[in-house]
């Protein structure tokens, strides 16, 4: 009887990685349907598809909170296991609780809502609807406050850190608070100068007609020289750009405007930072969770230094200047001094997804402190346009009285409930000055050789301190393994500073 | 208690149209990605893709034979059932019934024995083979009889039927050799008698290259005329031109040779047949097994109606031939005289794939002959060759001895243990001449109009008789309400010699 019992004790592991290799295997069939879906799918067959969608979710929430696994993990972390092993556990167990902690009817109750608002939405933003959105919006507030509280109670965090920690494990808004107070002091009068010394500069932009295949061979002649691996990954078109697949088939994609080719490829840039991190996970773990990204910070990290501490910089554009000459001809428009400054325009705004990296900050900011005190509890649903009103005031110097379209309602983020995400965009931005820094450092000659077309320093930098970790380390381990210290916003600063002023 | 009981068998057929919307939107997974395995997967991909793909289907073999489900069609068989019910009761225990009978093991070892087999065919195809691709083989043809013996079993027929009614339910051995005995009387002679006939024709090839895009658009406006819908569908290219997807979601393909559009533009006819059953069917129903196309012959009949009865014809033809003469141009090879003696060239040769309408039977009785003796006992693996090698004499007068590779391992049908698909292609042949005889016999103006591009009457025949259909009737109540009579194969007979002598 002991013997059996030891025996089962042994396998415990063993049986979760199996589970996680089926999780695995069934993820990758959603991924591929999920990009298909924003690809290649025609718009009447989207009913047919979400109910396709619908039911195999509900399929791999049955799996991944099979009880049988609550009992595994309590034996395998009696088990003697290697280190590896050791961490692999504690990102099935992370997992795990993610996906049990909330009771089914919360779950669905939450999506439904979700669903309902967001359809809503889409509708409502362009009416400039904020009473009618309020009505959905309510429930999901309502929702996600429950779903922080459950959270809160099993992690004894307060209830906005755990939801941020479901994006950002490790992270706290103690110390967000700090790091935006901080950035806070500095932004607003770096922004004004920024855009004082902007104002005498004259910038070429380009016009005419720039085809979409003559884009495409473009973005792809880019992806090339940056080490994106076509065997393993695709790049197609989407209304809204992401990086989606698997990490053994990576889709990224764009959007083309055939009068502007500017956004589209510096797009592709991001998203292949994106694509570069799945691609060069450790392939021996890739289908364990201890396997997958660290958090939604560090992927963001790696688009932004791949688009804006690398891309956006006078070395990198350098280097694809002839990529951009030989696919639309020799131009005053593309010399090196008029694209560094078509490329680093800072112009504030009241779209966050157009926002500029210098403004970008202050759009996170003031939503998290937003949704940090919705979630605690401290404001209302109804509370929101007033408070962003005046954060927008007070940090970008715009009035968005009675603009709710371009003010509170601009993001998806909030209708399905997603409250914790946003902070990830500027912890991204402040993780990839910092790693950027340390590679500046270890190499002096690394923009020369950035400019030359060859960016193995960073690429190699990169593959061994953050993509090959996975999430074989916390974000705090990660960062001070990679860096030497923890995170420290004084990085993106010195960057601003450096490229703008 | 009683009433408690009552009331279960009232939800048993409810109950199973959940299973099968279930199962249909599983399946709905499935189907596209392994579209897009064929698609748009790079290659580096195929071993995660594989992995995923197989554990999908463990998972959905599962709930497809989920014991519960026998308990229910027991009870549902007892229940008041309108007509529509009655036949969809039907059908799910027939898929039921067929993914039920055999033993999970032998399952896998026919899976594992059917891959590898197929993986080192491909090679030794190549190599010419036969001696090692007949170690694997006789593995499978041991595990096909298997499957055979059990599941004439349990339907009482021969082996041999029993599988071929997996693929054309209703269709047996004993009417199949009365067909073929036929065909067989009159075949060989009427290949002869119209390779005589051609010798003396002059025919004017295409010569040039035909750009890809302008093949695509060209394939893209013929489907359009033939009512082909892209907000449910798409057409794109991979290697071996196949109809898949969803019947809410249909993705058809083809591939384009830059210096011929001929087999590709009629491919795309072909294809567009099998699509628009697809769109056509009953959209309430699309979820259940009644709901799902009727047969692998009757699938094919609709391809093979739009490609030979219609597509190889005159008058359509003279419907899409200024669509080709706006993609490339006009020339003496497109005039309509000449566009008719392309597609309508007869050639003995060796490869399936490759014949035309006339010799295409040929091809397929043959391997019926063979493939019915092997299930049956009659002969063995290694007397392939040689029944091969006579059969190609007596039918397409051709001598095949010591090649193997365009002899038996030529298809991929048998590798994977396929056995009983091979005769519906022939009878799809049969059915689709009967159907376009009966739609001939009803609109004696139809080639008129099919000339102007108008294919109504043949579209709204379909949709009524043979789309709408779906799987409500059986094969033979299908035919026979739509023409009037049980398969008639003097109807191929007719048409082959009208249009070829």
């Amino acid at each position: 009887m002991n013997k059996c019992t030891k025996a089962n004790k042994m396998n415990a592991y063993e049986e979760l990685v199996k589970i996680s290799r089926k999780i695995h295997n069934l993820e990758h069939m959603s991924s591929i349907v999920g990009w298909d879906q924003q690809t290649m799918m025609p718009q009447g067959s989207n009913d047919a598809r979400s109910n396709a969608l619908a039911e195999f979710d509900v399929l791999l929430h049955q799996i991944s909170t099979d009880a049988k696994a609550a009992e595994l993990i309590k034996q395998a972390s009696t088990q003697e296991l290697t280190k590896i092993e050791k961490a692999s556990l504690l990102e099935i167990k992370r997992e795990y609780e993610l996906h049990t902690i909330l009771p089914d009817e919360l779950v669905k109750a939450k999506s439904l809502a979700g669903s309902k608002c967001e359809y809503s939405w889409r509708e409502q933003r362009e009416n400039n609807d904020w009473k009618g959105f309020l009505v959905n919006f309510e429930e999901v507030v309502n929702l996600s406050r429950q779903e922080a509280s459950i959270r809160a109670e099993h992690t004894g965090l307060s209830p906005y850190d755990s939801l941020l920690n479901i994006y950002e494990p490790d992270m706290n808004s103690k110390l967000l608070d700090d790091i935006f107070f901080d950035v806070k002091s500095w932004l607003p009068s770096l922004i004004s100068e920024i855009v004082d010394k902007q104002k005498n500069e004259s910038i070429l932009k380009p016009t005419g007609t720039f085809s979409i295949k003559q884009q495409k061979d473009l973005g792809l002649s880019v992806m090339k020289k940056l080490g994106f691996d076509f065997d393993k990954g695709r790049l197609d078109v989407s209304a809204h750009p992401f990086c989606g697949g698997v990490c053994e088939d990576v889709r990224i994609t764009t959007r083309y405007d055939e009068k502007d080719f500017i956004q589209s490829l510096m797009g592709i840039v991001h998203e292949t930072g994106h694509a570069l991190y799945e691609q060069n996970l450790p392939s021996s773990l890739s289908f364990l969770p201890v396997g997958k990204a660290r958090s939604m910070g560090i992927h963001e990290s790696q688009s932004l230094l791949f688009e804006m501490q690398m891309g956006r910089g006078r070395a990198f554009l350098e280097s694809i200047r002839q990529n951009v000459v030989d696919a639309f001809g020799s131009s005053d428009v593309f010399c090196i001094d008029n694209l560094v400054k078509i490329y680093s325009e800072v112009k504030p705004g009241l779209i966050r997804v157009d926002a500029d990296e210098v403004t970008y900050p202050a759009h996170v900011i003031l939503r998290y402190e937003i949704e940090k005190d919705l979630m605690n509890g401290v404001i209302e649903a109804k509370d929101i346009p007033d408070m962003w009103n005046e954060k927008m005031k007070l940090y970008l110097g715009l009035d968005t009285r009675g603009n709710f379209k371009d003010g509170p309602m601009q993001d998806v983020h909030w209708t399905d409930g997603s409250f914790g995400y946003f902070p990830s965009y500027t912890l991204g931005a402040m993780y990839a000055a910092q790693q950027f820094k340390t590679v500046e450092t270890l190499y002096p000659n690394v923009n020369e050789n950035i400019s030359k077309g060859d960016y193995f320093q960073v690429v190699s930098w990169l593959k061994e301190n953050i993509w090959q970790k996975a999430s074989l380390l916390s974000t705090t381990d990660l960062i001070k393994e990679a860096t030497g210290e923890s995170l420290n916003p004084k990085y993106l600063k010195q960057h601003l500073e450096q490229r703008y002023l």
